[in-house]
């Protein structure tokens, strides 16, 4: 007698599927697989005495205010924090120029709401990041992608992308998730010059900028856009939208980002985001605001950069010593990934399930691509376990693989 | 050179407007405003020292868990809790049934993201909660409403408006915003029995439930929905999702609402959900479920009941004893709102503008509605202000009100 709900559902859900990433890591919950898959910060590194006198300052000293509804924009000092911050890094923001969401995902749902029409093109690099899909995907746009190297984007493929009308380009600059790889400072400029020659807005996410762990840090795309710096009133039009978080640097637990864009952009943001929850959690940025503030945020990052970039050396000392050497990888300068790409022939789900049985775990390739592509590539995250887990569980991915690439070599001899 | 951005937004972002409840709480946040305006629980009311309690106990045991991502779903032992707590009034849910949100605005935007296609009609009370209206219209639909009188829907009206075919229908049984008026007993068996015999379902949104002050507790719709009451195996087709929160309960400041409905329709919601924020902050959720613990909720409820409910009595009083005869309002049983109707001719934005200048506030009622009706009303919130402000402001309003129909009477006589 009833009618199934999903006949009911909007066409929109039909091209949501679940993320790979977070069914996996379901299935790997288990206490004895070391798992590469999720995008987990250290929870060693957290620093939870630190959260617990901010708790108690922000009650006693605001209780009613910071349970209480507040403005969709964000909390005022939050906003100042954060516009103070991207100053340092040549970004010419106002608290006006900021507005606070739950983590950057919800970022991207905002401005898929508010650009994404069904059916138009987004420039995406290809891998790009599994969520930004996700959140499009809602929207209804169909794709373009151009590929990354070793120097990130590749720009001398870009123009004849951008020829194809894309409403915006989706662009992570430094540490790409999810093959860990920087965008070089030439091509961020011939970025930002073709952004300007064909009038493409970028939407860049930044959420791993101040993880690095070697080199110089590089300017944002959106300090290097042209538009932006043809006024002198600031950040005023500009042709990028800027999207960081606090997700790697203090917790992921808090779902606290930030969108940095023009007041007219930031406007409309916050009429969508009145639509969409009212407001983020008036207590948790709050309490963020009175862990990060007074230099403490600046310690806790220098804090994480060690001990990432330590793990990110004992993963590529392990895979130097474990993996067969057909087997290729990235060698990220920051952030939390690297990417695997296996011989031709070899397949990653296949690899998956034999290193499940090992009791490791990664993310398989395909999940990062809009189309097919990356059935030859891991996601490999070196953040979230500790120094001898990371040996131990890329020696035991060596195993899956070896036994994997055997497999292929049989079957490819015997047809 | 530039193009302007607003050249580039998608085109659901034409129908969204700033809230005007948002707008007008900037414009009366003056310390001598008296506002009856926001839908603000009172923060004197806040039980902060339990608060911080929770804080410590969940940073204490639980540190490194609760500053981690987690899952879509939800904290399980706050599903556990909400769960158990909606037994006690005969909704058989399981935590499998129950999605946590950033309060139940953002249950809005996923169910909107789930069922709406564009030109889709919805069937709505009216008036109705602007909150939903505004989720609603991001996503492009038409509308068909329902008037309400003192026992909410009129149902005898309702069979015509559901021969027009809509998607669903946004029903607040109880002390509805803005209204105030409660769907009675015999109108909730009629409107589940159209909507079974219609086969459209029914979105039960349900923030004030519990904040009842007279009269008994009347079933909620997803008990009567005759879709559910046919099977034996609990809560697993049924026509009836719903929405509650813990924003008048607990805290706003949280943004914790949740969502109950059968599992097909939580899976899809929970796709969504990860598109749109991966997850509702986990901290947030073990603090609410530490706070609202071992009976704690129940008992807080009961102080609530108890401050709002002669708050209700003080504007009820005052009414009466400044308000000129001509004028009505409804008698709300629960909740934090009343309706006041004016005389034929007065525009409640005219008495706006005269009230700000006698220093007190409201919202006008035509952003009730998704037509232009609502120009006669006003919503008055009882619950923010303190007792001796309640009267002081509704004397005030009551001088914004008489000279406003003075005027409107002159007028009238004049032509």
């Amino acid at each position: 007698m009833g009618t199934p709900w999903s006949h009911r559902f909007a066409y929109r859900t039909a091209t949501v599927k679940s993320s790979a990433i977070r069914e996996l890591l379901k299935l790997t919950q288990r206490k004895e697989v070391i798992s590469f898959s999720g995008g987990l910060p250290a929870p060693d590194v957290f620093p939870t005495s630190r959260f617990k006198e901010a708790c108690q300052r922000v009650l006693d000293e605001h209780g009613p205010q910071a349970l209480q509804y507040s403005t969709t924009e964000g909390y005022l000092p939050l906003r100042e924090m954060i516009a103070n911050n991207l100053q340092r890094y040549g970004i010419l923001a106002t608290p006006d120029n900021v507005l606070l969401t739950n983590g950057s995902q919800q970022a991207l749902d905002l401005i898929a709401k508010l650009l994404i029409n069904r059916g138009d093109r987004i420039l995406t690099e290809a891998p790009t990041y599994l969520g930004a899909l996700q959140a499009f995907n809602v929207f209804g746009p169909d794709y373009v992608t151009v590929p990354v190297d070793d120097d990130g984007l590749r720009t001398d493929l870009l123009e004849e992308a951008l020829r194809s009308g894309p409403k915006f380009m989706y662009i992570l600059p430094n540490f790409q998730n999810p093959s860990g790889v920087t965008l070089s400072l030439q091509r961020r400029e011939e970025l930002v010059y073709l952004s300007d020659k064909y009038g493409i807005p970028i939407v860049e996410d930044d959420p791993y900028g101040q993880l690095r762990y070697e080199g110089q840090h590089l300017p944002p795309l959106v300090v290097l856009d042209r538009e932006n710096l043809r006024r002198d009133e600031g950040y005023t039009l500009g042709n990028v939208i800027y999207l960081s978080t606090f997700s790697k640097t203090l917790a992921p637990g808090l779902r606290l980002g930030w969108i940095v864009a023009p007041r007219e952009v930031i406007s409309k943001l916050v009429q969508l985001k009145q639509g969409a929850d009212l407001h983020t959690s008036t207590f948790v940025q709050m309490i963020a605001y009175e862990v990060a503030r007074d230099g403490f945020l600046d310690e806790h990052v220098r804090l994480i950069r060690e001990v990432y970039g330590e793990r990110r050396n004992i993963m590529l000392q392990a895979l130097d010593e474990f993996f067969p050497h057909e087997v290729t990888w990235t060698n990220p300068h920051g952030g939390l990934f690297l990417w695997v790409t296996l011989p031709e022939g070899c397949d990653c789900n296949e690899v998956l399930k034999a290193a499940i049985k090992e009791n490791v775990a990664f993310v398989p390739g395909d999940c990062f691509y809009p189309g097919t592509e990356g059935n030859r590539n891991l996601r490999l995250n070196f953040s979230n376990a500790m120094p001898d887990q990371i040996r131990e569980g890329i020696r035991r991915l060596s195993v899956a693989l070896k036994s994997q690439m055997a497999k292929q070599k049989e079957f490819a001899e015997a047809h």
